[in-house]
């Protein structure tokens, strides 16, 4: 087992690691800008390196100051929690290097699932159902077009190296087509370099529905049922939940199957989760898979009863998993709630400020998740997650009004939060209907759910 | 199911219960003393009710003042937590007189094993072992004389009517025991107006091990495994785990199976627990039943990922128990430190103060349960703890490991408490090796272990 590890990332999934290897028995290493020199993270871990300045690219991003960082406390590997470095390669490869263990997947699988085009190439040849659209790269508007008649309208422009919703446009009819590809692949070239793109039939109102896998390095792969999280509002999550309310049994085992098969056909190892589209015929298509651990993953750890980010420092470690796909049913309902320092009646615009008080929920089943304390400054440089409230119940009913006292007991001092706008989505009838898709917070917002 | 309850009791308890009825959709009322205006448990219940002034006597012992808060507010049940009116069969019995649920055993059953001679037969007569002793009550030295003589010395002399050490000596030879035993009786008679004594074998150095079980109206009695309460200061447990490091799996189903047999012999319903003392040669003996949910139920609830709480009120309802015996497997170790406001140093004398602030640990398997905020006081008229932190970790070993950490992030300032007392226990060589027994703390404040 790893002797020390530094954890590349910040605020709750740095405190999150960091636990987790407490619990362990391993030392740990925190890296933080000079924004975060008060933050939980810096306090918790047994180390803390200064990596640069408050700007990502200066500090989170910057790979030489944290494999130096690595290296100069004897740092044996390096969690990249999510976001930042957690799905770059060349970081991956540059630990490798440095006889560093990444926490995560190898360099080569990173690549082949973070282009997206051949991710889905990939996904096809396994048997991984997709979305109907193009095999394979296309450069020009004229073919493009072309294949666009096979496929049908509304269809997807999407750039292959794309991500965050660049290099993405929805073309409704033949007429505005030309436009929206010529948009779409313009944005491609400017943020990726890449005027590579890719079409696909646009899936009409989808759920989103992610299985959660695991595979160590001796082959085994074990599926942790699925994640649902159709509460997005700009494509972010907001509200997290398993199992999904759209699922049953025999649709279940399905997409776990395909799940473990994607994981399979790339040879991965660490946890991952394959997201899938599903629409409202039980259709369901592979959109990506993300490489590393995820914001939501505790709705998971609350229904199998896992520690997942304990097990990914064992896989990493080379240890077999602790668990086979026999151990994992999922017991109970579990929901995730983000609650945010940001202004939902203003397009959820970021509230930065000092936390001058806080009062978080607890008991049975109620989890939280947080890097924040009485006094602690939810900065404008990175994203502004105050917490994540997690809690389990007996069925979904009972998680949802679990989840709405919990909301009732939290207090945050200091900054404007999502707590009211999150409690009023736990009042809602769709959602308590368990008939959230996508376009949900979109048609909340007007009033038509 | 109920519509409403009433929770007859404070703190964390009176938090714990709130929070498990509205899991379960059920309003609920509060009910306060005068100092206890300001209290959590007010502000999250539907309603409160205020029973009378600081002093528990004419509050939370007050049982014209809480009928009648039930029959004004409609409850349909009460909930009695723990201490106060929670094995008081008068209660009970007022309640049934009232139409109101009693969420706990019949009135009979708390008399039943409430009278600790009563308790030791009926156990004997169920074939569950109790510590060599008198079979009936006595009332005179001269008889008890003649019974210790045959018992054997070092001898433990106890009020029948007794309860938190009140009544009770040991004898250590013949020498003494004649003023040990009108010492014991006179404390007995001021204390319970009953000079019924009883004699016992005193057991050396023993564990304090005891099962929880839970049993329906409909004659299904389950138990969930084992908790150690070794760690004691003054008879007040301090850590409690589950499992027992004491235990196997042949001792453990041996104990679950007297633990059962004694539920039934009583005819018990409602959650409960048999305390046992355990030898060092693997002798377990029936101690008392506590017929009510206990402090340290949460540790159960964490290994065997249930609701005990929420399944009392489901079967005082008259539903049938939610699970079987062979549903109940323990998974990990739990353990949980009672966080108090005291001074060790100074015999754990109580600390009372206003709490100016807090911060909890968290975190996959952390759990607080708390009635703690900011601002809140700590009054000397009741108990002194301020929070329980429970952690679930896959052995003890990570327990342990978990529970360090969740301690190094708790922040109480405003009053004294035994946050370092309790790290310092969690590092000891003794402790951690699983051998602690009723006498550790002893031997800890001595410097022995």
């Amino acid at each position: 087992m790893f002797e020390k590890v530094l954890i590349a990332n910040r605020g709750e999934i740095a405190v999150r690691v960091i636990r987790a290897c407490r619990a362990m028995g391993i030392k740990t290493v925190a890296v933080y800008s000079t924004a975060d020199r008060q933050s939980l993270h810096t306090y918790l871990a047994d180390e803390a390196v200064c990596i640069g300045p408050a700007q990502a690219r200066d500090s989170y991003l910057n790979i030489p100051a944290i494999i130096t960082a690595a290296k100069g406390t004897g740092a044996d590997a390096i969690h990249p929690g999510y976001g930042f470095l957690s799905e770059n390669s060349t970081f991956a490869k540059m630990c490798r290097e440095n006889d560093i263990a990444f926490i995560g997947p190898t360099p080569e699988v990173i690549d082949r699932m973070g282009n997206k085009s051949q991710a889905r190439r990939t996904m096809m040849d396994a048997g991984v159902p997709v979305v109907p659209g193009t095999k394979k790269g296309i450069h020009d508007v004229g073919e493009a077009l072309e294949q666009a008649r096979k496929i049908g309208w509304p269809i997807m422009i999407k750039a292959s190296s794309g991500g965050g919703g660049k290099g993405m446009r929805v073309s409704e009819s033949e007429e505005d087509f030309a436009d929206m590809f010529n948009i779409a692949q313009r944005e491609s070239v400017n943020a990726f370099a890449d005027n590579t793109m890719y079409l696909e039939r646009a899936v009409q109102n989808p759920r989103h529905v992610e299985v959660q896998i695991i595979a160590d390095t001796h082959g085994n792969v074990v599926a942790l049922g699925e994640r649902d999280c159709s509460v997005q509002r700009n494509h972010q999550k907001m509200i997290e939940e398993s199992p999904s309310p759209a699922l049953d049994e025999e649709l279940r085992a399905r997409m776990m199957d395909d799940a473990v098969k994607a994981a399979r056909a790339v040879g991965y190892t660490s946890a991952g989760t394959i997201e899938f589209l599903l629409d409202d015929d039980r259709n369901y298509y592979f959109m990506e898979m993300n490489t590393r651990i995820q914001v939501e993953h505790c709705v998971t750890e609350m229904v199998t009863h896992t520690d997942l980010v304990g097990e990914m420092i064992r896989v990493a470690a080379g240890e077999v998993l602790s668990f086979t796909q026999d151990d994992i049913q999922l017991h109970g309902h579990a929901i995730e709630c983000r609650i945010n320092a940001e202004m939902p009646e203003k397009n959820f615009m970021p509230s930065p400020g000092t936390i001058s008080q806080t009062h978080l929920p607890g008991g049975n089943g109620v989890r939280v998740d947080t890097a924040a304390y009485d006094g602690f400054e939810i900065t404008p440089y990175y994203d502004s997650m105050i917490a994540k409230v997690i809690v389990l119940g007996r069925n979904r009913t009972e998680a949802i009004a679990k989840m709405r006292t919990a909301l009732e007991e939290m207090v945050v001092v200091g900054v404007q939060t999502n707590l009211d706008f999150q409690y009023s989505i736990l009042e809602n009838e769709t959602f308590c209907a368990g008939e959230a898709n996508t376009s949900f917070i979109e048609r909340f917002l007007a009033g038509e759910v």
